[in-house]
């Protein structure tokens, strides 16, 4: 068994992520502290926390919030794991254990945990596995536990979810006399996962291969549950087996389909079982979806889901732009799938969609200042229409403060606050960078520190500072779009075609000193990007990225109307960054582009367009809807 | 007062609408007669002669159907009329005879008459405007009785329908002791003032006139109607204002908002009511709404209403294609909305209008066999999210054989019996030709035959028959398409500048002669056709029209992805008539296209999309698919 790379290990310092995770400890964690207690007034109540004391019997009042409230104070715990580990806070730590003194008081006896259920339904416990959440709570409950006792080294928290999970395991499985159920939404396998590596309980390990392996083997599984109880919670049907990927038994689904964020945590459990079994067969599923999502179904951002109704996915190459779903929750699922997989096989295959999603499909969660979130991340946004008309009204063109059902906003923070996990690896007397982020790492063979200036730079530096062995492998990721590099190793231009290059990394390996240095160096110019036409939404378009991050174009930078813009195939791209205001050190792309005018208000007419030179701008895709709501679009016609 | 132009002085003969008229005779009307009779196994009930049968106490039973499902038979029985006008039928006239008894019996002591509230309701008459419709199907039943009188010279169904306007005048009015209302949704405006025009009387123009005036004057009646009664039928909003036109008085409303059909109906009563009493405020009102609809909400087939949501309206510019609502009906409504602007005054910009939405807004609507029909009609389709995913549901990719709610059919198969209503016009001594039609004419100057061989041939050739004086002007309009044109007079080419040209009519003034013959002669090119770059929906793209004629690109002539094709910016176009099949005798037209394909399977790259020369067709939109379930779009793509 491996051990997850542990995140105090990569702590991450270079000046794009570090200011991040600062502000997901400064302002996001405290914030979204301050919502689990209702102190903030003006948004939706949230008694996340509430729920927990009335439990606990520490104060009376009734169960408020959604069926899987619970998740929401588990989720900000797991960012608090996080955010300790790379930022130690006494007061915030003592703040979190008391949260968790509640928690441990509302359990009841039997290990039983799950407010909804304690305060409003106790004599309806896992009987609506479809849509009560009890498993998915526990699974978030038993991933923050973890999290908490990894940071922090105390266990009373993990012991509590020991207590769940022995009481799930007690209650549901394949014996007899118990519930053969699944979970409706699932994640509990990730945590069950989770748990088993630090405690190292073959029950825990079995339970979750239980979920995983039950999963579709009875798509009707749902409907008799739900005849059984003669109950409903909401108005999910217990028909649509697609939804929640009950439709098929897990090795025999071949696409993405349904909910996204379930089919995320699903695959993410899927993969991770995979890894630690050496099922060869869940791991050729999981490479089969993995390929449909990213292959057939995925936005250029790494988003997925693209419809509203059901959250989550359509058919291949079906790929709205403005009527998009793409739910951050969905992006930060995709880059924990991608994680996995990379576990299974270092192909940068996945790191590439990690990076991908990570800039540009969970970074635009959340508003430059931490002070907003978005849970659906449009291509394009048009106002007037998005947010407004039917089929467009889930479509915002601004970020909200906070939502009734607020799983987004602390699951950025628990994925930005665990980033240093992303970022490498080490097995077999190899470090591996997936990542590039400016930081310290300290691995078994060596500590290396990492400088760069990435996104916005292709420079990697990195410095071996203690080499506790000398023989050892460095392999660095060379991203797909990199098409040429350079490596110096102290200073000394290299010869790569010496090295081996595997699966998108090249290993550099050598006897190694203290205070060598490896460069890594590519250039970064701007790429055009083309849509496979089978993608009604992207005709005749281009998108543009550079290193790993998507652009897009915003009203507020080219005027109004920019659907009138064009991108002249001969366009030459200059990089600027941008030194005040609300972008401040980002870098945009500048050119002379084209606006196509009609020279009369008629709705239709036999004359071309004008064709008037313009200056356009590009920003990065995340950080658009940082200056008041405007017109925005990733895809851009080119002429 | 001035009559309308009575249908069975326009005799249509010539091959494309007379083919058209005989299909509505001899196969939709006896196929919807069926429908409404409950003989047409495996679809939808219709029930709606039943209806009336058990209100009349003829047979048992209860009411089935739409709570407006009496308006089916009141469009078929106008249909009726219109083809009796066009082609007598002794058997359907007897038939509609026996029908029109039926009715007379089902009608009550007081001259109350709707199914649905006789049977189901009897004590809540006239308590629910807003949905229950009793005005909307009166309306319906009062055109009828009209049309069937002019075709017929029978009084039956009009004395019945007399006494229901009676009935209504006595209820619903100004006066005190009368309940203050309006209908839910227009139609009545239409009805009555048809009515006032055949019976003279002035309380119908009054009653006309208080259902115009009084609407919007009070935008929360209709929840006022609804909290007094305390029931409601089905969904509707009362306080959606908007959806009805209630939300502000009449000569207030500036744009076409909410349900298209009510909205149209509404303008045809507005503009036929300003006519008549010349009230120019009016006038002004719908001159105003007239320039928004087809100004800036209008398809480019003449179809209205973006939003399947409230089968109406959104917004200026908002024109998706494939998610397009564009109701049959609507389409129904603005000709002949676009027909009584007409008639206040000669414009060609509403007899353009008129032309496109009749060839390329209602046409589509049938199957061209007439045993099919759409509801929507979408100006892009593509099978497996056409019909399918969310949002493009109501979307369908082939006619069905008829609907729950049965609107639509009935509507084209009067509109199409009724052309010759359309056609010409004769006032002030002077002979007006609208549309291009061949055919024989009566006016009170001359008896006219048209030839053509329009939409396919820009040669219209006008012979006098029987001058009954010699003095008169033929105006012709001049389609706004038409850029240069010849008239010859007896086969010699006149001069035009010599003749007057007022707002795209050529009036020709002479003595003329019986036989004298006047050719209206002009070009046919392909035209492109762009669109304001405020629509989203087509920007890059070009629309081919010919004459009155918008094309398509269908999947079955142009192989399948059509999303790959493009139309090069110096095509030469070249017109070919189909010569077999279900096509025979429409005109395509053939040009050498460019497809453009990828040289792999990967959703993004960043090679440039190959490009291949390939032929490509476009067909009339109104064609579009009758030869089994395939992709189209109107707007392509120009390269």
């Amino acid at each position: 068994m491996e051990n997850e790379f542990e995140l105090k290990r990569y702590k991450i310092t270079d000046e794009f992520w570090s200011s991040r995770q600062q502000l997901i400890t400064k302002t996001v964690i405290p914030y979204q502290e301050k919502v689990l207690n209702d102190e903030i007034p003006g948004i939706e109540k949230s008694h996340a926390l509430a729920n927990f004391r009335i439990a606990a019997g520490m104060e009376k009042g009734e169960f408020y919030g959604m069926v899987f409230q619970d998740s929401d104070v588990a989720k900000w715990l797991e960012a608090v794991a996080y955010s300790l580990a790379i930022s130690p806070d006494i007061a915030l730590e003592k703040r979190a254990d008391e949260i968790i003194d509640i928690i441990a008081k509302s359990q009841q006896e039997d290990g039983y945990l799950d407010t909804y259920f304690i305060i409003k339904e106790p004599g309806q416990k896992f009987q609506n596995l479809q849509e009560c959440h009890e498993l998915y709570c526990a699974g978030h409950m038993m991933e923050a536990s973890v999290a908490y006792y990894e940071a922090t080294g105390k266990d009373t928290f993990l012991k509590v979810m020991q207590k769940v999970a022995d009481c799930i395991d007690r209650n549901i499985g394949p014996e007899e006399g118990k519930i053969h159920g699944i979970p409706g939404h699932e994640e509990i396998e990730i945590g069950l996962l989770r748990m088993y590596r630090v405690c190292v309980n073959p029950r825990y390990l079995e339970l979750a291969a239980y979920f995983i392996n039950q999963r579709g083997i009875n798509p009707e599984y749902f409907a008799q549950e739900t005849e059984k109880r003669g109950w409903i919670q909401w108005l999910d049907s217990p028909h649509d087996a697609q939804y929640n990927q009950s439709y098929a038994p897990v090795r025999q689904q071949k696409e993405g389909k349904g909910h996204s964020v379930r089919a995320m945590y699903l695959y993410t459990g899927m993969a991770d079982y995979a890894k630690i079994s050496g099922d060869e067969s869940l791991a050729d599923a999981c490479e089969t979806l993995w390929s449909n999502v990213t292959g057939k179904q995925m936005y250029l951002t790494g988003s997925i889901g693209q419809a509203a109704q059901w959250e989550g996915f359509t058919q291949d190459y079906d790929l709205p732009n403005d009527t998009v779903y793409a739910e951050t929750c969905a992006a930060i699922g995709l880059m924990m799938f991608a994680h996995r997989m990379l576990k299974i096989h270092i192909d940068r295959k996945y790191a590439d969609v990690m990076e991908r999603v990570l800039y540009n499909g969970i970074l635009p969660g959340m508003q430059l200042d931490g002070k907003r979130f978005f849970y659906v991340n449009p291509l394009e946004v048009n106002p007037g229409v998005s947010g407004k008309l039917p089929g467009y009204k889930h479509v915002l063109t601004e970020r909200p403060e906070w939502f009734p059902c607020a799983c987004c906003p602390p699951n950025v923070a628990r994925l930005i606050a665990s980033l240093g996990k992303y970022v490498c690896d080490e097995a077999d007397g190899t470090i591996y960078f997936h990542l590039f982020m400016g930081g310290t790492a300290e691995f078994e063979v060596a500590t290396v520190r990492v400088e760069s200036d990435y996104p916005w730079k292709g420079h990697i530096c990195f410095i071996l500072k203690q080499c506790r062995k000398n023989l050892f492998s460095l392999a660095i990721r060379i991203p797909s779009y990199v098409k040429e590099f350079t490596v110096y190793v102290n200073g000394k231009c290299m010869p790569t075609e010496e090295h081996l290059k595997k699966d998108g990394y090249l290993y550099l390996s050598r006897e190694w000193e203290n205070e060598d240095n490896i460069t890594f160096d590519f250039e970064m110019p701007v790429r055009r990007t083309y849509c496979n036409p089978l993608v009604r939404a992207n005709e005749n378009c281009v998108a543009l990225q550079r290193g790993p991050l998507v652009y897009c174009f915003e009203e507020v930078d080219n005027g109004k109307n920019i659907q009138e813009l064009r991108i002249p195939e001969n366009a030459e791209f200059y990089i600027k960054q941008i030194t005040d205001g609300t972008l401040a050190d980002i870098y945009a792309i500048d050119f002379d582009g084209i606006r196509k005018v009609a020279a009369q208000e008629e709705l239709y007419f036999e004359t071309k367009l004008e064709e008037k030179m313009v200056p356009m701008r590009a920003v990065p895709y995340f950080t658009w809807g940082n200056r008041g709501e405007n017109q925005m679009r990733v895809w851009m016609p080119e002429t």
